[in-house]
């Protein structure tokens, strides 16, 4: 008898989303599940960690579920670390994140708590998955994703995923039926033109709310936004070694 | 008569750190310089932005220095944001952020709201260095920091960062005399162990306090630990395409 596999389960949208809940009845038909999510949402916090403030853990009571929950008062990626250190018996076989309400894609992987989650897995050496739906409506419907969610899955735990690797998995918000398949994409470039809203408060005070514009710049085919809008759903393989290689010896020219 | 060049000036310890007076200092002695920074410390904010609460900027009075400065209630990548889009009449020709009191080198560029400013105005198309001291305290020596603020922000303006990559540039903790030079580096493979600190408040509940030990899991002398160890300054080309090219093949060839 092989020992079911141990995954730890995150997001960002809080322990309570629709997405995450999806994850978790998928999950739990692959293995042994664990949550640890935030209580309460967090997107945009990026790779936030909390060093200034306490954290605080309670478990969840599930019921007739088979998995074992625990929401936290941090940032995902203060879960991913308090799960790892604290909550789990044993190092997971694999991290999952999501299923965010909202899109990963190109840029926005770099402000995702779904993805920081992930990736906070991958530095500590655990294979890990971030999951996005690209509808930011909490009633989002997750139904299309069920079976990408399962052989993407079963995919990483059967071959391994690279080391120093995790995946960034998006996908489009159409029915199962107009889905096309998985494209295997690089991270298109793309950057948000924010447009500031600027108001009084009821003191006469400025103040601003942050809104904007997202511009795909890429055109090439082999991106994540090609698939996404081509109705693909979209696997970048995302690496957390920043430095631009190529650019080394660029800078050794340099007269320092 | 030349335009001099415009900087942008943030980090992530807040408008009054020792660390961003030194860099200001520096830095007009090169340009004009605007500041745009958080009111208070925002460190491990990671790539944060602020998307479900408002923001608020405050001109600050500066009497007889020649930058304007404006603090600004949000994290580093709302202060990049807010400075371009509401602030600065112009494009910047150049962000500078920090100099942040402490280590932003290998992974702690993942954690580091110094880096994700710089960051942030890369997506936007604007040359961008962060600074970063290996040294915590509030009262640090950035002394000796100066000579390489100068020379560094000097080169890029000169030769132009290469596109879609900034600068992350870390300096020992050491006296000038003791500085070797400077390195260009990739990013040490390394990551942080987290021992949890678990207390009870006093309602005897239990909470956390997130600390760790910083293990340097990579001995190669072309990383920026190395350098650092070694007395150099070190210079990271850090890039925010994160697909990790190489392995679009491997992925290609799972069952998907």
């Amino acid at each position: 008898m092989t020992e079911k596999p141990l995954i730890l389960v995150t997001n960002d949208d809080g322990i309570n989303a629709p997405g995450i809940r999806t994850l978790i009845e998928v999950l739990n038909t692959i293995g042994e599940v664990v949550v640890v999510a935030p209580d309460s949402p967090q997107s945009g916090m990026g790779h936030a960690i909390t060093i200034n403030s306490t954290l605080y853990v309670r478990q969840i009571s599930t019921k007739n579920e088979s998995q074992l929950e625990y929401s936290c008062s941090g940032t995902p990626a203060d879960c991913v670390k308090l799960g790892i250190r604290e909550i789990l018996k044993r190092k997971p076989d694999l991290c999952v994140s999501g299923i965010n309400h909202g899109s990963n894609a190109s840029i926005n992987v770099i402000y995702s708590g779904t993805m920081s989650a992930a990736i906070e897995a991958g530095i500590e050496g655990i294979p890990a998955i971030g999951f996005s739906l690209l509808d930011y409506n909490w009633k989002a419907n997750f139904e299309a994703c069920k079976p990408f969610v399962k052989t993407i899955t079963e995919n990483a735990l059967k071959n391994g995923i690279p080391n120093d690797v995790v995946l960034n998995v998006n996908i489009p918000n159409v029915s199962k039926e107009n889905i096309k398949g998985i494209k295997i994409c690089r991270q298109a470039k793309a950057n948000w033109v924010e447009a500031f809203d600027k108001r009084k408060n009821p003191q006469g005070r400025d103040y601003y709310w942050l809104s904007g514009e997202f511009i795909n710049l890429d055109s090439g085919e082999d991106t994540d936004e090609w698939a996404l809008e081509n109705n693909y759903v979209s696997v970048v393989p995302t690496q957390f070694d920043l430095t631009a290689h190529k650019h080394i010896e660029t800078l050794n020219n340099w007269n320092l």
